[in-house]
């Protein structure tokens, strides 16, 4: 009972002061976000007056909570389709940032003499800009639907992916102290596969489960079941050892292809507002202004590298990949400030225990600087990219102007973009089918004790328990398997035709072009074979049991082609429709 | 880090099972809450699988809010203009149902061997009917506006001010062993003195401020501040020693004369949905099946006695105070059964450690089963009631119509009714604004120490730092006192005139007519005046200095007189203004 009041106390004192600060810094139109932050620090234990919060346990588990639905929601804006529009773009601009950030924030650690550790994650503090307060300052100026916005956006998606395995990297080489190039591959590739499978198991499953519960047309049960899923995903996700950052935001972004999107939006809206206030003021407590005035030219020289570095960098990327200079200036400048993600860093290497104290708040106190000066520098954007037009040299002007021209010359023609595209396409489907043979044969590894368990009333040989576990799992990748072969058949058709010339092998030509056509695909299976069989080493049977069951499961594959062809085509279907549903709505 | 993760574990469980629980219970339509309540039963510690909670405090914390929530959304649905429409039906029903009820659980716990305090307390949870339940019956059977509803959500209100009127008498009884009548006395009129002194000021500053915010046409804000508004208010409750619940139900009722209502209820709504989901789960959690079974005597013994004495309580309060008998009917049905306010109030025993472990569950699987049968029994009224009609002695139902009958011609003639109407009207007025007056008085006696240090470097005299706070006091109160004194006048006008006829005092009409005037609100001050020296003993000066005081408070009221009405009316027309402000919208 006294818990709970001391608790319902904080709580009075959070959102009290929460709500003053924030009608003030509402009133004179600046950040909502720095509002909180500063009644955290007022409420905290380095200002006067001293420790108005008692259970602060709690209150960190709710900051937690602050976190999931942040995240959550920013899943629930996500979108597939825009995300593939600006795809390169992003990718090139994210790159760009990342690397020059990390290492411009990991020389100036070394520069003020800090260790290795703490250098290093000042760099990834840096290396991500900061989604929640891009948003709202867009939104504030009504800029929101722009095409630069739109970059932003796909800018701030590519961060939010790299920012998660950076996390799980900073993990890896702050319990191991070295950076391994296998490490690396193998986490991001375990990254990919598990984000590639959880958003089209997700997409088939939470989007009808979703249909089903709002047919009841209560509030109270969407928002239940939504909280359980959402809950009961991030706790699968940190299972596997990943943040709940990115178990919130996978689940938010499967959920943004759901017809009750808006209706989700509505009720998970002041749930969100609840919790990241208390998130944001918790960061305010953490801050000790003596410290801040102790680190005062650090605080200087990193503001100043994150507002320049990120706009050259960004402006760079998104300039290199083929956008006109305005455009490029304003994501740049969009772009210039430091965030949440930069938090969860900081609070990572705490908790890891291998980095200085000092650096949390140097990170708080950064990313309130740059906040401060996010929307200014997006009003600044255009007037600056016009009088940077004017004060370039020109000659530096003529070569940029060379390379737009450059890249736009190289710009495929009509017949060899569609080809491209073809070709991008189907890569695209066969990754898409093996990821999912890939996670069906590592489940069935992963659960192949209680597998065992289940059948060894039956069958007590060993080597025919692992024979049928994997078996199990061959079944039902067989229809993946299916659809990868007749993709890859597809396409060398089309690749014997466009290799082979009659002009070059004469009256060969069908016979070379069949010959093409079939081994082609029948090599990379045999490929995809050989990586199932490592992946699942763990439950591999004996040489004959494998070449036995690869055979029988030939023979199915053949005599039932149909009907495996027609279960992954509903399958496709479901998820097509899923995904085209939402086109409709919005 | 580890505790936030254990934490959202727990709440992933709990959510999940709650949304597949739920849409079982939906789908076969039984109440949403009973859902609840099993989930928690399935994942508490006395069900296999065990063990899927880590942190119960932090559960429970939570499960307070959801109580907070609760009683903050029902406070928004309160309606002060319809608790005063049935004010009299409703307040008769819940005092009959009360007592009945309250000496009924005594005597069956008395009568299964329990001791005094857990018989006592047995009584106390039967007492009070569940208003979450019975708000969401009516919802879903769709009679919520029906008169008979009307009727019960004013017993409904009647019931939650004497449950907290209860719990407060029940924790002194608990503490001090014994029942004083002065304590009592005392206890139900501070707490009366709280609430409208609460309600009065709320009404005036609230709503204004809410109307402020919601300028920004920000929904954060106006949720952060809603909140903010809400834990405060909590806290000053809590501080004075009375419920969270009180706190969170009377902000509620004051924030639903603001503009923004419907803004309001749609923000708290998915927080309420969220928060009272972990409540009822909570309660699922301290269930022990077990315990049912070895208790099943007596809990059929109560849930029969809850069922039927409700009914007739109820139904025979109603019927008293004159509705026909289907409407008794209904109303005595629909309340027929134990909710939140039991399990609040069980917990309050275990938690003073007077009671025995084993009432809880009970009360849990009471309200389990009588909130199962409550919608039967709403639907079950009017065929009973007419079966009833049937089945009774002619005789009784001839006694039943005389007393309808002779209620009705009781009625007061038009000319009486407008008298009473004035004078009630009067009397509200003077207890409100004499509550003030008491409040004023009391708030300056509590911060007189920090009063008297801010005069102290001026005056250094105890006697004159003393008159100068009780002249304070006294210089606050004056426009109440004098809008008193007006009332009094205006009141004993109208007495002198129905009293004095001419026909006994000839001509001394006039005179006397005066008389009585001037006597009535004078001997009344005097009297208001020795209530207030003795409620401010602490603070009072000496006589002298008391005399001096009242005297040049009464020169200033003469001479300021129009001022200090003029403050007075503002202030009444803004409360009026608010009150009537929502009767336009809805």
């Amino acid at each position: 009972m006294h818990h709970a009041i001391d608790f319902i106390q904080d709580l009075a004192v959070i959102m009290l002061l929460a709500g003053i600060v924030t009608v003030i810094f509402h009133r004179f139109k600046q950040p909502v976000v720095l509002g909180y932050i500063l009644a955290g620090v007022i409420i905290g234990p380095y200002t006067p007056p001293f420790a108005l919060i008692h259970d602060e346990a709690t209150i960190n588990t709710l900051a937690e909570l602050g976190v999931v639905f942040l995240l959550f929601s920013l899943g629930l804006e996500f979108s597939l389709r825009r995300l593939a529009k600006v795809g390169v773009t992003a990718l090139v601009a994210a790159l760009t940032e990342i690397v020059l950030m990390l290492w411009l924030g990991f020389e100036i650690g070394r520069g003020f003499g800090w260790d290795t550790m703490d250098s290093l994650f000042l760099g990834a503090m840096l290396a991500i800009s900061s989604t929640t307060i891009i948003v709202k300052a867009l939104d504030e100026l009504g800029m929101k639907r722009e095409n630069f916005a739109q970059l932003i956006f796909g800018v701030l998606i590519v961060e939010d992916i790299l920012a998660i395995a950076m996390i799980a990297l900073l993990s890896g080489i702050a319990t191991s102290g070295s950076v391994n190039a296998v490490d690396v591959g193998l986490t991001l590739g375990k990254l990919l596969l598990f984000m590639v499978v959880s958003l089209v198991v997700g997409l088939l499953l939470v989007p009808r489960l979703l249909a089903y519960v709002a047919r009841f047309k209560s509030d109270e049960m969407l928002l239940v079941t939504v909280l359980g899923l959402c809950f009961g995903f991030c706790l699968l996700v940190v299972q596997l050892d990943y943040s709940i950052a990115l178990g919130a935001f996978l689940i938010g972004a499967i959920m943004a292809e759901s017809r009750e999107l808006h209706v989700i939006e509505r009720l998970i809206a002041p749930l969100r507002d609840m919790f990241s206030a208390i998130f944001f003021v918790a960061i305010g407590l953490l801050l000790d202004p003596r410290v801040l005035l102790h680190y005062a030219a650090p605080i200087a020289v990193i503001t100043v590298a994150v507002v320049l570095g990120k706009i050259i960098s960004c402006g760079l990327g998104v300039f290199v990949s083929g956008q006109d200079g305005r455009t490029s200036m304003r994501v740049g400048m969009g772009l210039a400030q430091i965030g949440e993600f930069s938090f969860i860093i900081a609070s990572l290497g705490l908790s890891l225990k291998v980095t200085s104290d000092f650096l949390y708040p140097i990170a708080v106190t950064v990313s309130a600087i740059t906040t401060l000066l996010t929307p200014y520098l997006i009003k600044g954007a255009d007037p600056f990219s016009r009088w940077l037009g004017r004060a370039m040299p020109p000659r530096v002007a003529y070569v940029f102007r060379q390379y737009t021209q450059w890249l736009q010359g190289l710009r495929l023609s009509d017949e060899r973009a569609a080809l491209v595209g073809i070709f991008r396409r189907v890569a695209f489907n066969v990754s898409v089918n093996l990821a999912l043979v890939v996670t069906i044969f590592l489940v069935v590894a992963y659960f192949s004790p209680r597998l065992i368990a289940l059948f060894s009333p039956w069958v007590t040989d060993d080597g025919l328990q692992s024979t049928l576990v994997w078996g199990v799992a061959l079944l039902l990748a067989l229809p993946f398997l299916i659809a990868v072969y007749r993709k890859l058949k597809s396409i060398s058709l089309l690749l014997a035709e466009l290799s082979v010339r009659p002009a070059m092998t004469g009256r060969h030509t069908a016979h070379m072009r069949r010959a093409v056509a079939e081994i082609i695909p029948a090599a990379a299976m045999v490929g995809v074979m050989l990586l199932v069989a490592a992946l699942s080493a763990s439950i591999l049977p004996s040489t004959e049991m494998l070449l036995l069951l690869v055979c029988g499961a030939l023979l199915l594959a053949i005599l039932l082609r149909r009907w495996f062809i027609r279960i992954h085509a509903k399958l496709q279907i479901a998820l097509k429709h899923t995904l085209e549903q939402d086109s409709e709505q919005s």
